[in-house]
C-alpha cells in the first residue's frame, strides 16, 4: 500500500467485538467485592490463587531495561493459549494481522478461524531469516490490527539483532500497529548472540509478548504459558486490557500443578541447566548442519538458536517428487525418518528438521537422509545404478 | 413459538462458520500421512501420544447402555474448554443456544462472547429444579442451536430422574435440536438417586457429553476434559465431528502430565474412592440443610448430588439489604463467610453454599450464617436490641 493514503495519525488500538461482548459473571462479581472480610474472624471461602505465579512471571520477565508488574501478567494454558488470547482481542473479522512466511502455522490456524485475515510477509533464508522490511511495510493497511514477530523463530531458528528489531519497531510505530511477540524461545540462542525482547526496546509501539514453560523448561505439554502487557504509553488501557482479561475469563486457568510449581521453577532453576540445554542445542545443530550440508540436493541453514533448522530440497535433483510433501512422505516410507514439510509454515521446497532428538539418533537420522537422497538424487543415482550394474554384471 | 409455524421436519446438523474456517496445516498434514514407516527401522520422530488417555476415557464412558469409541472421545484442557468446543462448534452467531435458569453462567460467557444468543429455560425449585418442558419448548424456534442440559446441576444439586430425562429427548427430537450435556457431576448422587447420562437414553437425538475429572476425583485445577460425541443416527458425521475436531486443533491438546496419568486414574480408582466422597458430600449435605433450615429468613433446597445446596433468601425480612448480592456482602464483612449471589447463576434472591469444606468448617459457616441472620433479621434483630436493652439497662 501507499503510505500516503494511510489514514492513521495516532494511536487508536481498539479491542474486538469477542472481547468486548465476553462477560464473566462469577468473576466479575468476586472480583468486584472490595470488602474486607472480618479480621477477628478466620475466613472460610474457596479461593483461586494466582497471585503468586503471576508474581513469579513478572519477575522472571524484569531485567534492566524493562519492569512487568504482576498486574501486566495473564496466565494461560500454554503459549498457544496466549496467542490465541492476544489475537482474539486485538483483531475482529474483516481486519488483517501480518505472520512471518516461513512461520508457525498457529497463527493462520487461529485468525483465520475467526474470520481474520492474515497476510504474510517475508523472512530472507538468504540474511539469517531477517524480516524483509519493505515487504513487512507494503503490506500493512487501514484494517491492519496486529504484526506478530516470532523472534527466536519457528521454524527457522533465527535470531533478530538489536538494530533489526528497532527497525520493525519503528514501521509499527509509524503505522501505529501493536505488536504481537511470540517470544516463547526466549533466551534460547547460541553463543556470541543475543536475545532481545522487542519490549526492552520499544518506546511507544504496545507489546503483547507471548511465553511459557515449555521451550526452555523442555517441558512440551505441561500447558504454561503467558502474557506479558507492555504498554508504556497506555494505550491498550481503554479497551485492549480489559479485553484480554475478559476473554483470560472464557476458561477458569491454566493447570493449578504447574501454576503451584512455577514460583519455584522460574526462581530457582540454575543456571547450569539452560547452559547445558543451550550447549546441547548449538552442538546438535553444528552436527547436523555438517552432515547435511554434505548431502547432495539438499542445503541447511544454520539456526542461531530456537530447536529446529530448515534444510532447502533442491527438488530438480529429485525429479521422483513433485513436492516436499512426497519427498518427506517418501523419506518417512523408506528411513523411517520424519521431517515436517515447508507447506506446513507456508513454504513450500524446504523441511523442518527438529535437533532436540538425542545425539546418537540425531546422527543416524543424518545418515539416513543422506542414504536416502543418494539413492533418489538424478545424478548420484544414476552413478549408484551404473555401479550396481558394473558390481551385478547383468548378463546383457 | 408455536410449533405450527415450525419448519425444520428433519435432522440438519450444520458446523458453524468458526469450525469450518478452522484449519490447523500441520495436524491435517501429519494425520493425512497414512505412509506406513520402515518397519525394519526404528521410528525417529516426535510425536503425540494422545490415543490411551482417548482410550481410557472410551472404556471409562462405556457401560450396558452405551458404547463409546476412542474416535468418539476428544481431550480438552478442562470441562469448560470441552463445553467451549461444543457451543463454538454448533451455534453460530444470530443463532442461539437454551440454557438452565438457574445456571452456570459459563454457557452465557462462552456463547455471547461469540455473538450467540443465549435463552433461559426455567428449572422449578418446588420439584427439585426439573425443566420447566413448557418453558423449555416455548424458548425453540429455527435459530435455535443446541440445548444445554447440565444434570446434575450446578448450582441446584439437583438430579433428573430417567423419565424427565426421555421428556427433555423427546422435545429434542420432536424440534430436531441438537443437545450439549454438561455432565460434569455424573456420577455425584446421593444414596437413593440413580445418574442417567442423555446418551444412555437417546435413540436419535445428537448428544455432545461434556465431562472431566475435576469434580468425582476432587481435582479442580487439573484441566483435564473431555466431549463424547454420541451419535447413533449419524446425523454429526456431515459436518459437527469435523469442525470439533478442527477447533480442538486450535490447541495443542490439555496437559500432558495429567495425560499420562489419565488410563490409572479412570481405570484403577477403588470403588470406596467413589463412595467415600459420596457419603461425605451426603452427610454434609444433610448437616448443611438441617442447620439452614432452622435459619430465621433463610429456606435451603435440598440437592440430590454434586456438591451446592442452593439457599433462598427472603430478603423482605432483611430490609437493610436491597439484593441478595448486598447480603452476601455484608456476610463476608460480618463473618467472613462468602457464598455466591444468585445474580451470578441468573437467580436473584437465593445463594449458593458449597458443601464441600471440611465439616468443622461447614458447622462454624452454618453457626456464622445463624448468627448473622438473627442479627439482621427484621423480626429477631427487634427482640435481640430489646433483650440486650434490657441487658445493658440504657438509662433513658
Amino acid at each position: 500500500m501507499s503510505s500516503k493514503n494511510y489514514t492513521r495519525t495516532r494511536w487508536d488500538v481498539q479491542a474486538s467485538d469477542i472481547a468486548r461482548k465476553t462477560h464473566n459473571p462469577i468473576r466479575s462479581i468476586v472480583e468486584n467485592i472490595v470488602i474486607e472480610p472480618n479480621p477477628n474472624k478466620n475466613m472460610i471461602a474457596l479461593s483461586i490463587g494466582y497471585q503468586e505465579a503471576r508474581e513469579a512471571v513478572a519477575e522472571y520477565s524484569s531485567n534492566e531495561f524493562v519492569k512487568v508488574d504482576p498486574n501486566d501478567v495473564i496466565l494461560c494454558s500454554g503459549c498457544s493459549c496466549a496467542l490465541d488470547l492476544c489475537i482474539t482481542a486485538l483483531a475482529r473479522p474483516g481486519q488483517n494481522i501480518l505472520i512471518p512466511r516461513p512461520g508457525f502455522s498457529i497463527y493462520r490456524t487461529l485468525a483465520e478461524g475467526l474470520g481474520i485475515t492474515v497476510r504474510s510477509y517475508n523472512l530472507r533464508p538468504d540474511s539469517g531469516w531477517k524480516i524483509d522490511l519493505d515487504d513487512l511495510e507494503s503490506k500493512i493497511d487501514e484494517t491492519t490490527a496486529a504484526i506478530v514477530i516470532n523472534n527466536p523463530s519457528n521454524p527457522c531458528g533465527s535470531v533478530f539483532d538489536r538494530d533489526h528489531l528497532l527497525d520493525i519497531l519503528d514501521i509499527a510505530a509509524r503505522y501505529y500497529v501493536p505488536i504481537i511477540a511470540d517470544e516463547i524461545y526466549e533466551h534460547m540462542v547460541f553463543p556470541g548472540r543475543t536475545f532481545w525482547s522487542l519490549a526492552s526496546l520499544s518506546k511507544e509501539v504496545p507489546i503483547l509478548s507471548c511465553s511459557g514453560l515449555t521451550k526452555r523448561f523442555l517441558v512440551p505439554g505441561w500447558r504454561m504459558g503467558w502474557i506479558t502487557i507492555h504498554d508504556r504509553q497506555n494505550i491498550l488501557d481503554r479497551e485492549v486490557r480489559k479485553g484480554l482479561l475478559s476473554l483470560s475469563q472464557r476458561i477458569i486457568g491454566s493447570n493449578t500443578i504447574v501454576q503451584g510449581a512455577l514460583p519455584a521453577i522460574l526462581s530457582k532453576t540454575p543456571q547450569k541447566f539452560y547452559d547445558d540445554v543451550i550447549h546441547t542445542l548449538y552442538t546438535q545443530s553444528k552436527l547436523a548442519y555438517k552432515c547435511i550440508i554434505k548431502v547432495p540436493g539438499l542445503k541447511p541453514i544454520m539456526p542461531d538458536g530456537a530447536m529446529y533448522m530448515m534444510v532447502y530440497i533442491d527438488l530438480g535433483c529429485f525429479p521422483e517428487f513433485k513436492t516436499e510433501l512426497e519427498f518427506v512422505q517418501c523419506l518417512l516410507m523408506e528411513e523411517s525418518v520424519f521431517c515436517l514439510p515447508g507447506q506446513c509454515f507456508d513454504y513450500p521446497s524446504y523441511m523442518r528438521m527438529v535437533i532436540t532428538v538425542p545425539e546418537d539418533m540425531l546422527q543416524e537420522a543424518c545418515l539416513r537422509i543422506n542414504d536416502f537422497c543418494e539413492r533418489h538424487h538424478c545424478k548420484t543415482s544414476h552413478e549408484i545404478i551404473r555401479n550396481s550394474l558394473r558390481r551385478v554384471e547383468i548378463p546383457y
